[in-house]
């Protein structure tokens, strides 16, 4: 796919291009002869001779020469039509800007599209879309009015009628922009296609994503990682509408049950190192602190401020947000010893008081940007009788030249402090209304600088049996099976080399007896049956049963449940060897797939609070090591794990191997829709899973 | 007290007026006089004969006139020396803008002050702030330079500085204020008493607060309860800095170690039906909102937009804050139908199109407001081409002149909409930079407007022994004893009868054997001695032991724990009743005493897991019943109390007895530093108390 062809066009032709005006089809005409596209422009119109000076052509094959660019805006039906001719004349990049395609109940018709472009490698934007702006070369290949300015964003939007409101915030707020892009319905160039070739363009330094859903999490993060980790990191910053919805389908399984909708997406992002923010305001806020700052190389701020106040509250978001506040070295507070009066505040933040003219201002500022101790500032001023609140702006606007740390700024106020807001705006320092606001985009600038980890590779084991878990699924895939129920499940674990007690399957009471002297110590039943999900809750679990009681001890159970639900088809007893594993915490893992995305694995506490305090955390399969040991750290059993008071660590390792069995599983077997394993028990020495249950797709 | 003399003087003396342009003395005669104050102004300066054509005073006893508001501005030397003749003079309101007390460690100097003050029943506002302001009258007692439009927001601030930005915002954003109070060191008059004030004036509709410390919990709630509960419910906005503060002191409690310097003051407002906000953007964003709005009856909000995208987000933030989309009656959609395009989306979020006019707007608009199910709107533009943004706006306007339900509003974009937005800012229609602001503010009212719950009565329980508690204090008092564990804390718990099992204490194996036998059951042995917290980390604590193994077991206990540390002194071993309580869930009950604001108590899951989870809810002693349940649901582990899966309810009605004799003890004695139940059993049947200890003040 050749995306230069659709963002970088020699020439355009656009089919569809009307003579009516204040239609589409007249619109992105207009826009690109007006925006002064500098390429060729043929429009293509069988009725029409002349449109804003241009030729019209009947067909696109009656353009004679070479043509990048076809932007499509006739109607659905007709668009294949349409797209014979344009992969006669061999075009490369194709926008279709019409509507009434997948989004319109046509599922059939958006296939055949991409059919056609998937056959002849042609790139697609659309169908359904506003189309695409390139501010860097004026070419405005949409219907949006305005272009925005030009600059270092690349924002991708999956709401067309959102691009409008964000090109007018972008004037407002002195935003640049190298591409806009409104994706539609993303039939063949996806998000992380785009993410692909804005990590190569050298005029995108941000990235910023509106996005309604996403499909394959392992495509998107892949993409992600490169471009948010190359050479010239660029940061994604990500806004996500549907998070509030309620998860999709209800499900059996714990996993299922507690990887919500918005779950499986707030993985992805901080899996993919993307920043996800909350509301719109955030992400302007986010997009002029990231796209005029170098990165920080720490997170010690230095907050300068003439009151009080204000600069407490800036303090309080700054440590919410992870940074910290500047220990000021010894020979930074001599300085500003000298040049501030005696009551001034000169522990960080930094109260030069309500009388600091500009002068006291930019003296501080210098001084703090020039202690090693500093990696970023913020500035906030109030407006107070004397302040020189023009000339503070210039103090700032001159040190900006001289430092490579970050200076973010807040001016509080309102018509006293426009005039300076504007000139640091146009000086490219984000000035933002709130000094909270501030430090919370700094803070995200600084945690994307630092926490760019490198590459890792995913969990590879060489011993499991991947053979055998395919001839399970064969096996099962031949009768219709879905369900694998504990005593299969540990067959498709087994093969995969978890961790696992010895345990057989008793059909009669005889059969118990014979099993449970095999095995020789205290043993677990587990009643087996198809219609029995909880276990406990009917009586089917028995622990510690003595071997010489196992036959006796089997008939109880068989009868208990037989009077509980006597509906249930009962298969047998498995009967597990009891684990001695004092200390042991009960954990749950597990896979749950997500058809647009991909398999979610989980890990958790389990036992009895694992749905009161819903102690879990969820990355997408593959996962690296290093990964799985995030995981474990976000989630709060994590202390339990390292060893709370009196009581020894367990053996962590030995649950991320489990983790990394598990990714592999999920990877190797797409199919599977869902797993639980739990317990699975942690103790000092090693992990053990004790049961499990497993669903497949057909 | 006489507040009203500070806010609302017939006549005002500056006491240290001065003829020196820029200074303080001289900016606040200027302010009253230029600001266009109706009332008497005598400015006292005995080297001066008049100033800004008023005649100067000598001193204030040479002015014949009555004296409502002494502004002081002299030295804090010499603020004495004023405050006799002032005393003289009987003034009964005071400002004392001068600094150099408290805050500069004149401790001593600020307390002459409320002694004065105290003795003379003088309301006095200071020292150590900006002064005062009342714009309804005209009245600019404070050297900010300029005054806020008049409306119905009174602004209480510890930050003087902060006041200037806020005055200079309220301008632009049309925000208009009754009182606008600088605090400063609150000697006198602190947040407690002006919002008794406040509750009463007729222009305050809203109130909101900054706020850097408070004292005494129980007196601001009282007065917090009587505004916003009042007959003219009046919400309290408050900012808190100082919120990331890591907690004042390390504690060797549970309840200690939980309850950080935040969530004393997260309780503290919660209790108080304060609306806490996070960011300073976020309290002006309440403030327009709450201002300009009526309360809303209902939670469900019908959200009317032209752009899918920011319909979506915004529906995030109302279901994310708590407030649901309205399902809309029948025949609402039939109306929407007739005049709404095929294709628009008439479910709430109801998107009328990119292509919609003012008229469009205008119609659903009326639509919606009509319709019974709708509580509030939150109306969404962004400019698209043939948006009519001015016009939607005044339909907007004439809309809000027909309808009491709330209309938020967020035009999004920049200079396209900055007109509009202007136009309704002036009709006091609330219209925020984005959808999602819009949203949070509208919960923020809705949640104010429902959750007004009526004063309910402090727990108090008859069959306490107080006397037999002041005994055991009096005594320790007595010997400069301060710490009680366990077996003295028992005696506590026990004269306010919470439920405690049998115990005894032995000091020989003797008499263990002996005891033992007198309790008849399993014993639980735990050792005794000052030097040890944490018994189980030393082999303390024994369980389950049969009576006639009780002297061995004895040995046993004190042979190990003089092994492991052999330099604790040892007092014996407390044998308890071992309770039996199948199913039963250990929590933990404490009090932590704030120095500032007084008793927190603390409610919360106990056992292994306390540390980890960290599930615990806080409440300023004196609770209600109602408040106590509504600690116990702020728990995770509330849903173990009212049964989760296979598991019968505990009796949630104990532990709520629990916490109310808690409280009672708390409130009875104040010098209760830190307490802890931990646990407390409970189970389907009861609660009961197995270990306690207690520290007290002396």
């Amino acid at each position: 796919m050749n995306l230069n062809s659709i963002f970088n066009p020699k020439s355009i032709a656009i089919i569809g291009a009307s003579t009516q005006v204040g239609s589409v089809g007249n619109d992105v005409v207009k826009n690109l002869v007006g925006e002064g596209y500098q390429g060729k422009i043929y429009p293509v119109n069988p009725k029409a001779t002349e449109l804003y000076g241009l030729k019209c052509y009947a067909d696109i094959l009656k353009i004679k020469n070479k043509v990048d660019l076809a932007i499509i805006v006739v109607p659905a039906a007709v668009v294949m039509t349409v797209m014979d001719q344009v992969v006669q004349k061999k075009v490369p990049g194709v926008i279709v800007i019409s509507a009434g395609f997948k989004e319109a109940g046509n599922v059939e018709l958006e296939n055949q599209l991409i059919k056609i472009c998937k056959k002849h490698s042609i790139a697609l934007i659309g169908p359904n879309c506003l189309g695409v702006i390139n501010p860097i070369i004026k070419m405005n290949a949409s219907f949006a009015t305005t272009m925005p300015p030009s600059g270092g964003i690349s924002f991708l939007s999956q709401s067309g009628a959102l691009c409008t409101a964000v090109i007018d915030y972008a004037h407002k707020l002195d935003l640049g922009f190298s591409k806009f892009i409104s994706v539609g319905n993303k039939a063949v160039v996806d998000e992380a296609a785009l993410l692909e070739y804005l990590a190569a363009d050298p005029h995108t330094k941000v990235v910023a994503m509106y996005v309604e859903q996403l499909r394959d999490a392992g495509k998107f993060i892949a993409a992600a990682k490169k471009i948010i980790r190359g050479e010239n990191p660029k940061p994604v910053i990500v806004i996500k509408s549907g998070r509030t919805q309620a998860g999709a389908s209800a499900s059996a399984s714990h996993t299922g049950a507690l990887a919500g909708n918005d779950v499986s997406y707030q993985t992805l992002f901080k899996q993919a190192g993307a920043i996800r923010v909350q509301t719109s305001g955030e992400m302007f806020d986010h997009l002029r602190v990231f796209t005029h700052s170098n990165l920080p190389t720490g997170n010690r701020v230095a907050i300068l401020t003439n009151a009080g106040g204000p600069g407490v509250l800036t303090t309080d978001e700054v440590i919410a947000n992870c940074l910290t506040l500047a220990q000021l070295e010894p020979e930074t507070r001599k300085k500003l010893d000298d040049i501030l009066p005696t009551c001034a505040n000169k522990h960080n933040p930094i109260d030069i008081l309500g009388d600091a003219p500009a002068q006291r201002y930019q003296a501080a500022m210098q001084i703090l940007a020039g202690d090693k101790n500093v990696d970023s500032l913020i500035i906030i001023l109030t407006p107070q009788t004397s302040t020189q609140i023009k000339e503070t702006a210039q103090a700032i606007i001159a040190l900006k030249k001289q430092t490579k740390k970050p200076i973010v700024v807040s001016f509080m106020g309102g018509d006293l402090v426009i005039e300076a807001v504007r000139a640091l705006r146009r000086a490219k320092i984000p000035a933002l209304a709130f000094p909270e606001q501030a430090a919370r985009s700094l803070a995200a600038l600084t945690k994307f600088s630092l926490n760019r980890s490198k590459v890792s590779r995913y969990f590879s084991f060489a011993d499991v049996d991947k053979k055998k878990v395919e001839k399970i699924f064969a096996a099962a895939h031949a009768r219709g099976q879905t369900f694998f129920p504990e005593y299969e499940a540990l067959e498709i674990l087994s093969a995969y080399k978890f961790p696992l007690p010895k345990y057989y399957i008793a059909t009669s009471a005889a059969e118990a007896d014979k099993v449970a002297k095999k095995i020789g110590t205290h043993l677990a039943f587990k009643i087996i049956s198809p219609d029995i999900v909880h276990k406990t809750d009917v009586g089917g679990v028995m622990l510690n049963v003595e071997p010489a009681q196992a036959g006796k001890k089997y008939n109880e159970m068989i009868k208990r449940i037989k009077k509980q639900v006597p509906t249930a088809r009962l298969v047998g007893v498995l009967l597990m060897e009891m684990v001695k594993a004092p200390g042991g915490t009960e954990f749950i893992l597990g896979i749950n797939k997500d058809s647009n995305l991909g398999s979610l694995l989980m890990v958790g506490l389990g036992g009895t609070y694992v749905e009161v305090f819903k102690d879990v955390s969820f990355g997408f399969a593959p996962i690296s090591e290093q990964y799985a040991l995030k995981m474990l750290k976000r989630l709060k059993a994590y202390k339990i794990l390292t060893g709370t008071r009196g009581r020894n660590p367990l053996a962590v390792n030995s649950l991320i191997e489990c983790l990394g069995r598990l990714s592999q599983l999920a990877t190797d077997f797409p199919e599977i829709k869902e797993l639980d394993i739990n317990p699975l028990l942690v103790s000092e020495k090693g992990a053990m899973a004790l049961d499990g249950r497993v669903v497949i797709e057909l």
